[in-house]
């Protein structure tokens, strides 16, 4: 019987999926599961995506161009110059999520055996997409007590070999929530023109921001114009994750002619969730306010609960949905895994996703897990005060276990 | 300015797209451009797709199950059972169109520096993939005297080495629309088994056949259950090349597991055409048997009018609606960009797909042109006749110039 490769053998599962075998069994035995495994928000898909797919008037749906309808990466490039963000629709190439933007940005600037530099924890999948292309991931710790702000330059200086290809960070993060500063980014673009390095920087999450401070894209750092390849998506911006739309944004014509060949070869990006979106972009503040003042009110709720359970303790994040949490627990994988297979409260359970998978480093994050608070704030209540009443009996087992 | 990697400087531009930019250029000029270079099937969308996204009743267009939803896989399977092959939902991984499959398979099964065997002329975009992964293919040749049969055991045991894993062939053809026999599927489980090597098998077009002999899936090869992996998708079957979806089939679990990874680092394939394919497996035998004689009829109009031009050849496809015909041209890719660039015929142009980059063998095929049956009989004359016009004028051009 011929092998499986290693490299699908020592692939990752995604600790955001993982679980889902739990989960279902979870549900079989009737038990309500609280989902703050995944970023999968329960807002609605805006009414004027849905109307597009209703008023269809088509007879083949056809291959689109391999870098996406025209029309579509112009609607996009109207809406960053809306934010301030010159580049125009050539400067787009229109991808199945930004998970294959990812990976394209890859392929088209680390050959195998390269290096990319990734503060984490990091999210888990940038692993996978690394090791498909053979690429190597090296981390660089970021600490929950400092709410896993950018380590200090000397600790980027002492991983970067004559391998070093790129860096990459999520602003603002998944799955820490953390957002990057202007001041953090000039730091991120000194050691990347000094050693001639691509910055890339997943923006999926730029309109959740929950401070004062504005958000600065790293495609407005001045000098940087070749080195920067920002990743985009709808997914979570119009709450269509199941589009698949995404997109490689990038002044650099060889990162995108490049680009363009991965995607040549796999011919086209969806065609239904380009049309249908193409109107989403015409949607004013007061969408985005709507939706950040209720992301606003889950993160105050949920980090308030967090932080009164004992040992418990999350750092405020600044943007996006998800905070990283350590748990009074010394292996997140077996506690998360319990929750679902063990325990219950009041007919209901919680899902998470265990932090170690967001760490390249072996061993990292044992005591950690990631939250997604993508539930209206009564669900969140009840699911953190599930998770709370959770850690308590598993506290009661092992000691018990060990008292035995 | 950091550069880009010798994988994205390598990765061949695909022969089917590369010429777009030439045949943008032609149609601003006011010139009708037959598309004979693109697998994109005229034919409508079933109804049946349309009607269900205009009665979608959702509110948030979600992400999906990594392999794909539950039901949209039980229906692929029902359509697997209803043609005589066994396998049930479980053996499938719904995949952002075949290619996405393609990749995940690859992946899977061979490592950076691993090899897979694939005859060529071969569809382009294996190459492609095969890049992306770090593997190397190991080409064998077919010949367009022989109609692209599968060669002798004996070439296939030349280019085995210790790090062979697999071999891929698409059944029938794309590019050449050749048919495999069962008798030669055989032939290649005997090379499978003795060498202990994966059998991959791109299935896409198994509906479009010409000839009286019943299609042979590679899934019924017996005592292969580990070792064959086929790849599908609705693109061609149901012309809805755009809704990208596609699914990798095996019996496999160590493979379905890994291919599983690499999907959940993607997330989940697109959820809309999902949704709106699921009816298509209902479609009965009427439906195919109304596709295949139209397509027939294209076959038999335009190898009849190709084999009538002047020191053109091409061999009679058993299936899919592809094919490779030898012009008497020396370079191909040249001769296919002058037709859009430099050539008109009552106001029309062909663009074709240019063979060399279906060939992995550096200089082969140079003369050679790939050619999509997928217009009308009318529109494919005219075509055929414009082809005939434009190869009447490169060479005398070319005579001009020899002479000059």
């Amino acid at each position: 019987m011929p092998k499986v490769s290693m490299k699908g053998k020592e692939m990752p599962s995604s600790p955001i999926r993982k679980l889902v075998p739990y989960a279902d069994a979870a549900k079989k035995k009737g038990l309500k599961v609280f989902h703050l495994n995944i970023g999968q928000p329960d807002m609605e898909t805006p009414s004027q995506f849905w109307d597009k797919l209703k008023h269809l008037d088509m007879k083949v749906l056809e291959y689109c161009p391999s870098n996406g309808f025209a029309s579509y990466r112009e609607k996009f490039a109207g809406y960053y110059n809306s934010i301030g963000i010159n580049v125009n629709a050539s400067h787009f190439m229109i991808t199945e999520g930004a998970s294959e933007a990812l990976s394209f940005g890859m392929y088209s600037c680390l050959d195998d055996g390269d290096e990319i530099i990734i503060p984490e924890p990091m999210y888990a999948n940038y692993i996978g997409f690394a090791m498909a292309g053979d690429i190597k991931v090296k981390p660089i710790s970021t600490s929950i007590e400092t709410g896993f702000a950018l380590p200090p330059i000397e600790d980027f200086e002492k991983v970067i070999t004559a391998k070093t290809k790129a860096i990459l960070i999520c602003n603002p993060n998944n799955p820490t929530g953390y957002l990057y500063s202007k001041e953090e980014l000039l730091t991120l673009r000194d050691i990347c023109l000094k050693h001639d390095l691509f910055l890339f920087v997943d923006e999926v999450y730029r309109e959740f921001l929950y401070g004062d401070e504005p958000f600065f894209s790293a495609l407005n750092l001045e000098g940087m114009e070749q080195h920067i390849v920002v990743f985009d998506s709808i997914s979570k911006r119009f709450s269509a994750c199941g589009a698949r739309i995404g997109a490689l944004v990038t002044r650099n014509t060889q990162v995108l002619d490049a680009a363009l060949k991965f995607g040549q070869a796999r011919l086209s990006p969806p065609s239904l969730g380009q049309i249908a979106g193409e109107g989403l972009f015409d949607l004013g503040k007061d969408y985005y306010n709507g939706i950040v003042a209720e992301y606003r009110n889950r993160r105050d709720v949920m980090v308030s609960l967090l932080n009164k359970i004992p040992g418990v303790y999350c750092p405020n994040p600044g943007g996006a949905f998800y905070a990283v949490a350590s748990l009074p627990v010394k292996d997140s994988d077996a506690f998360c895994q319990w929750m679902l297979e063990g325990f219950e409260h009041n007919g209901t359970t919680v899902m998470m996703a265990p932090a170690s998978g967001f760490y390249s480093s072996e061993g990292a994050g044992k005591n950690q897990v990631r939250i997604a608070y993508v539930l209206n704030t009564t669900d969140l209540t009840d699911a953190i005060k599930c998770l709370e009443a959770g850690l308590k009996k598993y506290a009661e087992i092992n000691e018990g276990v060990l008292a035995g």
